[in-house]
């Protein structure tokens, strides 16, 4: 299997992982799923990302939605697999696991408990020892972690591990720090950055030099069609493209609910068979419900419009 | 001077406090911006809120600025008085201060330290108390505060506290908030809910229930806009108008830089003379000014396209 | 195996997951522990809790530390295991696992994301559900956890949930609790209360009604005596020696390197092999070493001129 | 009046704010505290600390208090102020009018924004500047402030500004800290440590590097008498006093309901004439209060047990 470098680019959905409403694994779900967002032009795709549920599953589980993602993708884009845990003993065993049954690579985020610059780089050096020859995507996400990692401290990070191939930029604000990023001398080496945040930013980012997009919005063809316009140079084309799926984008990218409302978008396509989410996680409101189906008609009704 | 009541309802702009380049305040942009605000049609104002830069000023200059600000409206709308302090001596001076010269209410955010239901309605009931009959608002926004209070807690607080005639909204996610307060029998009278958050959520927001926004987005128009279309009927065309400010709405969001946007857009706008922030506070970049600039100009054309 | 009981009291220890210095689980260790935990009076023992690097083992790791530990201690007293985890599949699987080795019962923390009362609440009537007939302990840690509990929702879970037999009182302050909760009509059955935070509080908590402690301070032989002149009323005695082991105790109790210093304590007492702890985690500076060594030279001489 | 330098050293007692029941500040009490810390050996006094209440001043009270203290004073010691606030132009209100009326420094707190090594260096050079040649205390102290400052940081802040004369070090743990900036070539001058944490560690502090204590603990004779014996060479002797009083240390570090023991005890010893805090505050509890009590007496048996 290929293994994931600094020339990731495109969007690499974060795939949702899909329960039945007892609470099982759904595989038939998993396979729909993959087969879709590879036909929307994913040219990756992150699965156990903190948005899929992963703290959820069980070792066993986590080992067999993998392997069943893994098969169904056959090869034909990157899979990376989130491993964040507490103790470094977890993050081998999970990392082991899945780069034996041919993850391209692991995104390891912060622990909660680092706070200064020189805590934080010696959390991601230590890892980088920890992984050996596999790489990694270091995932800054401080509205979910609590941890603040400047410009700076990831540059030192990336410079030192080279098998930090790739950052999942997800600061927000964080414009600037991908500016910092791409100025020239700042990085040994031109890493991938792939952006986050639901896609709520993504013309921005493009714009700055982000190579693409690595967050699960239930409509990834915006993504894709956003990031070949860009590389196209159809910047205007791009930003309407984006404008019209940004109500829901803003929707969607509510903390908390969000994966609630991505679920039932994604079994309203027909991706999933079941919107459930499991325990502890709490079910979409009616009125929620209907607030999701009215942005998808109005999205549509734009769509038609800019065609 | 009329005081603020349960009937508030349209759009509180929070106003900005204007400063010159060298950190003075800067009153004649105070005049200019009050002008503007109410002929754009605000039904209210919210000064010395916490985007407002009030933590920066001295008491002698929140002083002033209230003063110079309730002059220029000159009893057209209602004024409310952000007084967070983290003692009650403090709320207390404040709040005499600014009711003496004419003020109709004032807004108190929690302080971050309180955790507990019974923490939370125990500080503001201990509010009411202090206050006397002065009208305030309860000011929930946990983003910024750390405090988390429920829907029960807030009706609990507003049942007990009937001076407490108005709750910004700002919670993140919050919709179902508003939902559950507007449920028959939660609060014993109908009290003004105005939502923040920039105006994100404005639609859905109105849609659930509430009376408006207290908010500071650049473009208040667009609010006042919203608030009327949906109390005449007219969702959809109030929808279409939200749609096309959203771009900048969401730009503007973007938390610790959210506030220099503003300022930039209304200096942009001619309604402050100068975008300036007081230390400690960061300027905007070039490339942030930029794309302020090209999401304007996006906006200014789709909103011709709508007309 | 019994049972974990409403009628828990004494010292149950926490105990540590000893290490060898490659980071491989140390199982001659976990015997020499188990031996020495029993012969100073425990009566009872607490694994996999957050002091005893729980998160940094695997699955299987945690199984087999809880297996051997269960098979030493062969029935003599009841072990409580940690099972917190930020899903209900981890929960169920490992309390599974550890009920059916012989486990009395576990200990549930709170996830760092409940913050209002009803949210904690609907999460241990939740875990009450998922446990089934599991006796288990609510450990109650806001400095670790984030979360803050009141006494009264403390006191309506364990009225409504009758298998949250324990509370594992570790709030700082928290001897106001613990009044609380044990006057008269809170609870509906006298409940176990056993006390953290190193034992550093462990003679007022006892005065307010506590049954004991549940933590894992290096000379469990504290606490016990404590306990035991407490319950034969000489409260003096109790007190004296409570004084001696303060200044260790003090130390101990420091947050991220309490741990450290704990191993180190229990490694120069021939309890286990090596101080080492897995990674991530720092060990002992030379100077911290000296300065543990001084405070039990002065601490013997303290217990010498007691007796 | 003679500012304060980095030869400060001894103990800088924090003094409370003395109140009436009727929550009016009590000036005769102002008077006997200070004659009180200055008798028992106080080096320097630190008012408007977290400690002090200051926060629940309007600014006119603190300027009174403030020019009260330094009135009794007289110019016997130097008497820092505590002038942390969230903008610029309150800390320079605050710093030029006890300035002007005879302080000899200020003590600035990080606010609690501050992430990044970055972001703590910006502000305390941007601080640097706002305050000329005012001498100047940084307060590290990440429990109350959320702000983790590495030894790094400061050294790179004390050695960029020259004003930053003393570090009021009341990071828990700590000891390595003050280990790592008393190293050779981490500081270009030997600024002064004073250690908070209510002298809970002063013993380890002092062998570490430490001038001595800026904390408020209800007896500062204990310190004084700690630092004496230290710098006399002493130590088994200090340490045997301060376990004398660590019990009560212990009771009263207790976060949040701290400051009512200290205050209690100090009514008790009629330092001040009532325990009052003013809202919002909580009063203790006659079982606190009993448990004072008790302290004390064991307290005063050891320390006659000593002599």
């Amino acid at each position: 299997m290929t293994k994931l470098t600094i020339d990731a680019r495109g969007v690499f959905v974060i795939a949702v992982t899909p329960f039945k409403p007892d609470g099982a694994i759904d595989m038939e779900s998993c396979d729909r799923m993959v087969d879709f967002y590879l036909e929307t032009g994913a040219t990756g795709l992150t699965v156990l990302g903190m948005m899929g549920e992963a703290p959820k599953l069980t070792v066993e589980e986590s080992r067999d939605v993998v392997a069943r993602i893994l098969d169904r993708v056959n090869g034909r884009v990157p899979v990376v697999v989130g491993v964040s845990a507490p103790g470094f003993a977890q993050i081998d065993t999970l990392t082991r696991m899945v780069m034996d049954q041919g993850a391209a690579g692991v995104m390891v985020a912060p622990p909660g408990s680092l706070r200064t610059d020189d805590q934080i780089y010696a959390y991601y050096t230590a890892i980088g020892d920890l992984l050996g020859d596999v790489p990694f995507v270091l995932q800054d996400f401080p509205l979910a972690t609590g941890v603040q990692i400047s410009a700076g401290v990831i540059a030192r990070i990336m410079n030192d591990v080279p098998t930090c191939v790739c950052l999942k930029h997800e600061d927000w604000p964080g414009l600037e720090k991908i500016t910092a990023l791409r100025k020239e001398g700042v990085l040994n080496q031109r890493v991938s950055i792939l952006c986050g945040n639901g896609g709520m930013f993504l013309t921005e980012e493009m714009e700055r030099g982000a190579d693409g997009a690595m967050t699960g919005f239930a409509y990834p063809e915006m993504m894709v069609d956003v990031v070949r316009h860009f590389n196209a140079g159809e910047m205007e084309r791009g930003r309407d493209l984006f404008d019209a799926y940004l109500p829901l984008a803003r929707f969607e990218q509510q903390p908390g609910m969000g994966l609630a409302i991505r679920k039932y978008v994604l079994a309203r396509r027909g991706v999933i068979a079941h919107d459930a989410l499991r325990k502890p996680g709490g079910a979409l409101s009616a009125a929620s419900r209907a607030e999701v189906d009215r942005l998808i008609a109005r999205q549509e009704k734009r769509l038609k419009e800019l065609n």
